[in-house]
């Protein structure tokens, strides 16, 4: 399945039990859209959070990051790594 | 160490080798500025790279990234994970 990283901005002073949260209420809600949210990272300062997921479609992932009250601002396929 | 994701932007076309290349770069200095390259990904169609690296500063980053060829356009601390 592809993945995409995915970002968020103006998330300024999000804590780690924030960032639990948010992620927590993606993955009780992901397997209704087949999305699988695997890893996040967040820097308080300026606000940004990169989230990497694997799933059919980035319309998949911004339906589950709607319901679960933080939509993406961007995102991208990224079919290459290392 | 500090987590950092830094953003290169333009690289429309980048391939599985050149990626790998590119990364491999960075790994063969990256000792040099106390640089710890985690892992990359990428998007040939918009041509943007993630790239995840423990370091001591941004700083010390782009000095691997430039003489490595490929400088970053932003970068964030992530000190939070999940």
């Amino acid at each position: 399945m592809p993945e995409f990283m995915d970002v968020h901005h103006g998330m300024v002073g999000i804590t780690a039990e924030a960032l639990m949260e948010a992620h927590n209420a993606d993955l009780a809600i992901q397997g209704e859209e087949g999305v699988d949210f695997k890893q996040a990272w967040a820097d308080p300062v300026s606000g940004v959070v990169y989230c990497l997921s694997e799933a059919g479609s980035a319309d998949a992932i911004q339906r589950i990051h709607e319901r679960a009250g933080h939509p993406y601002d961007e995102i991208h396929p990224v079919p290459l790594r290392v």
